[in-house]
């Protein structure tokens, strides 16, 4: 099967911009933060089986969250080992106690040896199975890294395990994980190891999904972690979106090794249904905080957003594995769509601090919402500055591990030559030579794409689904670009220079006119990125503001704000007369004001504030 | 203290027209309804006192469900007894069990005493003194209407056995109640037998409440039950919100007899409190399931909207002795509110089916949200359609008492003249003469007052809030009548003919600016009538419906739907390209449709169905 695959991001080398200061904010500093806190918490003492002697309790997942951490700190090591000497050893101290603890016949968890070893693979939700899926992801990493493998050693042999405890003697308790995750890792370890064991545990799992009929329990339905039907039947997403998408990660990867078709169009349901139904303008996906995920189609209340950081990457990474299935567009705008906006939001501008859930709305006089409750019920309503840790961390490790793996996002070897997927500045070691990508595509829409020995005659660009129109010139003249399946197809010698310029400018974006929470309401989006408004720039009481269509005529861009730009625009500030909560139309008054947005991902960095997205509009 | 008085509903004789087919409909219908219902789950078997026979275990507020069935039937026994023959045969043989089962000390609970007679008055939330302030009203109500003083006794006893054990020998684990009632019963009491010890219970346990330092308990914060405050000093109204009003209405009611003026002022900052901020459109309020209660200010979401039929009844009760306390035409306005919606909308056209909660927006295709949850975890969905009976049944019986009480609400003996505070159609017997109100007036805005033997040389007349503009012909004579404080106040001889038109007409109503659920929308309201739109008539989707300002200008008006109008108006229904959820504003395309709007109260009475309030407008 001849496939396109995406360029690894060893192969890739960012340069000077605003994605290298990410890059540069997580290898410096969010890596760092989320290793002390770790040390703080217990999570690194866990993995260092010395819970009895720091008497700091394990949590079930601690191992999984290490993992992260040591997965995003071996991407790094890739390209700049020096940089991560100090973590290296930690994680080869790690190592050696990992080594230590596991039994003799493979397993190794540190809250099941320390805690409860009785309960061993008996108890599906405790998450054993995404642990070890994790390890393996760091092992396959650590691995490529540095050459060492130790760890992915120790990954094999607690595959063993699983192969005996599922495969051959069933002895669990259970035959699929509560959480998935694993079927995706166990494919990563068969395209590192090309041991076949691994893809047919990954299958295994993969396709025993849905066959198991796994009732609806009282502490939570079949639905929650994708029980409710196989792979092939999915139609309608549900559940805990970050462990659907590891499933359906899995299963893309499943049907890019067997080819299977119908595998293929289940994956692609999926992905539509999502974002075409159950997605944040930002990438952020699962509205409720009730199951961490999916609810019903259309349903994206904005205030109450839960919409996991977790989720968003999982998105990203489900979208990479389909185009790695086939050649579409659509999954390279989901991609952006999450960089710019859900995932970038994750991260404080400091880089120590993280967002779990990433609301689209902040009415801080809704705080005291918090404290409302009745027995086991309670009023959701999520923090409005990012914090350094959480109790259930799952999140800042994956953000470490997903801002050293971007690069990887930006160019696919294609059957006849080089895709762009994203326009992120780098030199990007194709199969077809090199390519060099230039340009502030955030703050003005345009980019330079150049190689000096190009190998194939066709260049592929993805035009982003937010360009109307564009230009293009080939060395220095303007040619014609007409995009076919939402790329250009540009002929090109072995030497070129390519610039694009898709035309940005601030817009009013709808929302498909089902999604009740943004009736009425509008958008403003500049190319890839999503604004939003801040209480700190334009005063509280945000859903007073209203937008006419033509609010945009008089826009001012400035390149002042994190590496992107502010933007300025017209628009009133709605005065109720009187303390009426209810009033006719015409009772309104309104005065004009001028309106400052800024990027959403920026949003809470300078205190808490109120925050909209989705601003009134007539 | 010279005081005004509502009229009694004794004096009051519904003529016929909408409210007294209503009223009807409770008599005849509603009461058997929830009667036989209670007869089914064993509520009426644990008044009996025969739990054991029956093995239908009762809980804990059983008691009281049956007292407000109880009062109700009174109620209507106060002006047609024979119809009620059946229900007092029951009551007197539920009174005569009472009697045999009521302890020497006069402690009578069917729960406490057949299932757990040690917890008697030690768990402050297992709602003891809540019933007994129930069987005070039912009993008070009873003896009213009948003469029969064998449950008025009861209810004596039961209050010498309160007050022994939370005023002269305090043995009870709690002083004040977990669910506010018995206080404002206890006023009842006091009116009714003019004995000062109910009246200094009741304001014992009004000013002790605040002053207990309550603590927020892990299943409850103290502002739960309004124990974060005193009486006084109260100013955001929070918790549950029945309880919150209830114990409001008894504080007015120690306002109105011992004259506070500082209490006063602290009941009209609540009444403010919920009315500019806190309160639906409906007259509904408590906009979360959580606490069935209050969140925070403009916090109104629709779908979610928890608007429990008990709390507008009790929002009823609370404006009315406000209204007591002071004349001011805001009183009427809120009461007005409850009756024609959320009053209204708690049952069903048969008569025989009701709502807990009243939501302002139904989307079927929701439905699966009742099915989402983890651990303990739920997503909150209203239902659809109005069901028979609840697991916790409070507002099936509440409905009962209060469509037999509302005649009660029409005119106040004021202190210059009556006034008329509800245009209800009507014989009303003021201290002033007996005066006759007609008309159709949530039809055509117009009502008749007149009388022939005015005693007074004033008559005052509630001008409501909705009403821009009016005329009014004494004696077929155009006369100028300018409204002062919310009244307009008329010199009138003794025999006279008052016609008032309040120029009613379809508007649409903007919410507060702040409140985030309803920005870009509106509501139709009529008069007094809100307005929705259910998809049985305009096809689901109701979001995509939009409204320009103009919209009502080819409005038609059908006097065909229960009692009152239909209304047709122009709109436009939006498309949006393809199955994008984020395009550009330029890309929703529309078509014009005539929408068919029906009185909010007569949703889901043509089975299940979208429906919503307030509407996308621009």
């Amino acid at each position: 099967m001849k496939t396109e695959k995406f360029v690894p991001f060893q192969n890739v080398k960012l340069n000077d911009g605003f994605w290298k200061s990410r890059y540069d904010l997580n290898k410096y500093v969010s890596i760092r933060s989320v290793r002390d806190r770790f040390e703080d918490s217990g999570r690194m003492d866990a993995l260092r089986f010395n819970f009895i002697k720091n008497g700091k309790r394990p949590h079930y997942f601690y191992d999984s969250d290490v993992a992260k951490w040591i997965e995003g700190v071996a991407y790094i090591m890739e390209t700049d080992r020096a940089s991560m000497a100090e973590h290296e050893k930690l994680i080869d101290e790690l190592v050696d106690r990992m080594a230590e603890a596991q039994r003799d016949d493979g397993y190794l968890n540190s809250y099941f040896q320390q805690l409860d070893p009785d309960g061993i693979f008996q108890n599906r939700d405790r998450h054993e199975l995404y642990c070890i899926g994790h390890i393996i992801e760091a092992a396959v990493a650590y691995y490529h890294a540095t050459g060492k493998d130790k760890l992915l050693k120790i990954a094999e042999r607690m595959c063993d395990c699983v192969w005996e405890a599922f495969f051959e003697k069933k002895t669990a308790a259970f035959s699929t994980p509560g959480h998935e995750e694993i079927e995706l890792a166990l494919y990563r370890l068969y395209e590192c190891t090309g041991k076949e064991r691994y893809r047919e545990m990954a299958e295994g799992f993969l396709t025993r999904r849905g066959n198991e009929h796994i009732p609806d329990l009282e502490n939570r339905p079949n639905t929650y972690a994708q029980d409710d039907s196989t792979v092939y039947s999915v139609s309608d997403v549900q559940g805990h979106s970050v462990r659907a998408f590891y499933l359906y990660c899995g299963a893309a990867d499943m049907a890019y090794h067997n080819g299977d078709k119908q595998l293929m169009e289940a994956m692609k349901r999926a992905f539509y249904d999502v974002v075409e139904r159950k997605m944040y303008i930002t990438g952020g996906t699962g509205s409720t905080n009730v199951n961490e995920g999916f609810t019903v189609a259309y349903d994206l209340p904005n205030a109450d957003a839960y919409s996991e950081s977790c989720a968003a990457i999982a998105l990203a990474l489900f979208a990479m594995r389909l185009r790695r299935l086939e050649r579409c567009a659509d999954y390279g705008d989901v991609i952006e769509r999450v960089l710019y906006n859900n995932g970038l939001s994750s991260t404080s501008q400091n880089g120590k601090e993280f967002f779990y859930s990433n609301p689209l709305e902040i009415r801080t006089s809704d705080s005291r919402k918090a404290n409302i409750y009745h027995r086991s019920h309670k009023c959701y309503a999520p923090i409005h500055e990012r914090v350094e840790d959480f109790k259930c961390s799952c999140c800042p490790p994956n953000i470490n591990r997903f801002f050293a793996f971007f690069p990887e996002l930006i160019c696919v070897d294609g059957i006849e030559g080089a895709c762009i997927e994203q326009y992120i500045p780098s030199e990007v070691s194709s199969a077809y030579g090199t390519l060099s990508i230039a340009g502030d595509y955030a703050v003005n829409g345009k980019v330079t794409v150049s190689s000096e020995d190009y190998k194939a005659t066709e260049l592929l660009l993805r035009v982003p689904a937010w360009c109307k129109t564009l230009t293009a010139k080939h060395n220095g003249k303007e040619i014609t670009a007409e995009p076919k399946d939402g790329y250009l197809h540009i002929i090109v010698p072995s030497e070129f220079t390519l610039e694009l310029d898709f035309h940005i400018a601030p817009t009013l974006v709808a929302a498909n006119p089902e999604v009740s929470a943004n009736v009425g309401r509008a958008a403003l989006t500049y190319g890839p990125v999503v604004y939003c408004l801040e209480g700190v720039d334009n005063g509280g009481s945000l859903n007073r503001i209203i937008l006419d269509s033509d609010s945009l005529k008089n826009a001012t861009l400035t390149p002042d704000f994190h590496g992107l730009l502010s933007i300025e625009t017209d628009a009133h500030r709605l005065q109720a007369e009187k303390n009426s909560l209810y009033l006719s139309l015409a009772d309104l008054t309104e005065e004009p004001v001028r309106l400052k947005w800024i990027p959403y991902f920026a949003f809470a960095n300078r205190g808490e504030s109120d925050m909209l997205v989705w601003v009134r509009v007539r």
